[in-house]
């Protein structure tokens, strides 16, 4: 693959599950990505070098993904000037993911990070594209042609009940 | 000013003293941006057209703001490719904001917004900004002086506290 | 059947098992309905299609039905003067179910929906035939019988209790 | 003014400030209402008489409005045919609106209530008038209307703000 | 058994499995009931014939268990002089129980239903017991006793958790 | 003032405001009271002791009014056999209430606390009349005073609406 | 073990499960503790002499886990001087834990209680053990050693994923 | 003053109002502290290096305020093995102060946070103090005049209250 443009983090290995959404759909949408576990909490120097290192290393947008008092998508938003996606996980250790949304979101002025629905991998992956696509030709045919997959799939399943009723 | 690149859309004329601050933190950066009201409930229409005409009017980035059932970000995203920023707005008619942020935060798999935290409009313009900076010298520049004078601001306080401790 | 009075919908094929009940209350109080799928965001402009030509094709009712950011019941709302019913959807990507409720319930002044409780299509179907009993006394008769027979449930049931007291 | 066709009732004089935009939208849409304060709690006497009498006396909809532990329109809803339209009053005992919305909408099955947003009563004047509109071209024509009137202002919003850019 | 004291009932057979705790603990300290299903919406009028007629059958408290937007013990309540005690159900059709509680605690001022923890019937059927207990040694000694028996388990498993540590 | 048999406690000074309506609803019913300020964190000993001494001392019920993390209706109902009235005060230091709400109602099995609304101290007066009325025909009847002056107020409430309309 | 240093009590047998934990990792930071159950409800009398005598009896922080309406920590806190950690245990009475949270957290001004995240008891432990720490290298030493093992930990996983990819 | 034993940092200067309660309440317990301005999303380094240095300036405890998505307790935990005292403060962009008591409460398992009450810096002073007091009998000694005068403040008004009954 070549130079990743995306960077897929997230707090524990137990998130994989989730983020490996962020993963598929950018492997699918021709996005070249890399993937890796750095926990803000856990370990923080591990954090800041993957964040002020990004830029230089290539990446054009992180999506980082945490459950919980999840600090490590605004912590990396802190430390880098690229776009940083946040994808709540609801985690075992979470209250029905309000923690987990609530401190990924309500970021304070100066410093956003965009936020997914609760264990919205597969959207961070999208959006991804969709801020790498730009000059991308490839990648807005891409874009476009998923759109179409998904209306192609309603529309089947429309035909189906509307046929059977 | 130039051709914009983001458009901001709000659903209602009363948004705009939330929405401001995306336009005024867009200048700042110097991103060029178009603003207007769009409603996807009163003008269904005309959201439709704005939305499928975006890309090709050379904006790259979609700002749209609304509260209560806020459905703009969302219908906004599911017509183009572009990537989408939603604002939630706590309007009158909102409860606490939670509405707001609920309906354009829990979008389904294959649509994304990138939500931002309730009336944080101006962290929808910086991070309109980031994305459309890819690969534009002066917009990178401009966002890490943004994010210096934040830091030298919070050293300033931090001086003056510590003094008249 | 004849020509369907209620037009019932839904954004995934998935929604159905929820779905369903509004289209069996909806015979059992013999009144005629269609069901198919139709998706705000996947498809757009068949949301489109279907609320514009809805009062043309003879509905005088349509039972929307959706989870997390839900937006259909609310924009099909917004295409048609046919009163609209909501039905919140607790899909599998709803935070236990409060999006659901919300994006559909608050909606803005000028474009009301109907809505009824979390999973309520059966609600729904009732509703329906409710809106369209108006000079139709068989349908009336219906909807006072059904009301009888959830009495006599209840009584039956407080027979049982007691006696087995 | 003619036979009315929507009742509308409150469980308590002070939810007159949030109840009188149904009267007046229905008197805009030109839909003959009575109005008058119906408690559950305090008058459960008057209650049932006023809704078991309701279609008697002609009435096609209702429109109920409480707060707090609302059980008016639920109760209405179980004691008539009739469709019932429930409007959460976010009054002084109410816990930010919460409880109204919940004790309205969450009916059990068999028992709907269409709910309408919190203290909207305007929707559910305009939803009373789109389900007595069924076989009234005048009152249809009056929806479409008023349905042209929101478009109209937020173009002309829309014109201002792009203009003042 | 006696005359009985308390009245239970409960909005449907299937709150049984819940409300059975009130029957059983009022047992347990020698206090005389009956048990039935009233439902609010489904029977009103049995509701109304039970409520009315419930302190002149000698009943001196009436416990109300229901789901959803629970109106029963709220209506009772404003039935009958009697003390109405409410214990929300948390049955299928709520919300995490959220709905339950609301719609039974949050009574205007006028209307007091004395509510307890969700699914609490246990503490329902010793709060009944502590309200007839009035003048009545015998129930006063076994609440008394209950309540040494309560301690008495603690301290037990006191002694097990400290001696095994 | 005769032998109070209801006493009324507050774990501040400023939950007067709210807790006076308990004081003035059982002057209104005839029945005997005693008020003042317990503390179940400030003054835990007083707490055991007002407790433990009450049953003693002639009261019947127990009115308890706290806010934030409430414990106090909680600990007096783990120290007494009297039924305990428990009243969630919005204090200024509640988040919304919610916390006073839960910290009083989720008691355990075996300990129950009989809640009401948030800051409705007249209810709680209210109903320790009704408990207290047992066996007093004096209360009882006027408890149906009371009742029926509600529902006078809200007729002439209906009359005023109706005419004016 | 030597003389305990840390008490830590919980109000149910049932909490052992959660509590354990804070057992387990003081243990593993070489902190002599006591384990057992105090229940504020059952056994408010246990609950005063074991909170009174604390800080004779050697202790220097005390540990406490509840569930619902969770008065123990409170309750201690109020009854010592000692620093109490309060553990909110999700148990089966509790409302996703929210009430748990709310009645710990929220204490009111003079009575801290060290609150740590629902069922997060190994957190409590953690938390006594940086309190106790103070004056004792050989914690800090095993505090640091823990930090650098949770580390070490999440730079294994991250090499795996990032080898797998 | 003597060499701060605790160190109290906020997110912004606005938080002032609210943290200044920490410092008061420390001063009247004879602690010494420091007290200053530390972002962690704006100054990421400095928040380092505060983080790393505290233990070998002498601090025994950090308290640390902060409101919406609030990670500043939380990271200097992680960066330190002192114990960190977390208040979460319901700024301006706060949701009602959700956000800020979760994004501080649910840490993951190993990195704990001493969670106070929304807004409750006094109270973290008073933690604090508990936590340094250890084997400082000044400190106990004044800890214990502290809630002495707690309890007086409450029997006074109970006198008053008792008296004006």
């Amino acid at each position: 693959m070549s130079q990743p443009k995306v960077g897929i983090i997230m707090g524990s290995k137990s998130d994989l599950n989730v983020m490996q959404d962020a993963a598929d759909v950018l492997k699918e949408l021709g996005v070249a990505y890399e993937i890796t576990v750095v926990s803000a909490h856990r370990t923080p120097e591990r954090m800041f070098s993957y964040a002020k290192s990004a830029a230089d290393r290539g990446l054009k947008v992180i999506i980082a993904g945490a459950g919980g008092a999840a600090h490590l998508p605004g912590m990396v938003a802190s430390l880098t000037y690229l776009p940083v996606i946040g994808v709540p996980v609801k985690s075992s250790n979470s209250i029905d993911g309000w923690d987990s949304i609530l401190s990924i979101l309500q970021m304070p002025n100066g410093i956003p990070v965009a936020t997914v629905a609760l264990n919205a991998a597969k959207n961070a992956g999208i959006l991804a594209a969709q801020i790498v696509s730009t000059g991308d030709e490839t990648i807005i045919s891409n874009l476009i042609a998923y759109k179409d997959q998904l209306k192609q799939k309603v529309e089947e399943s429309a035909r189906e009940m509307e046929s059977s009723d």
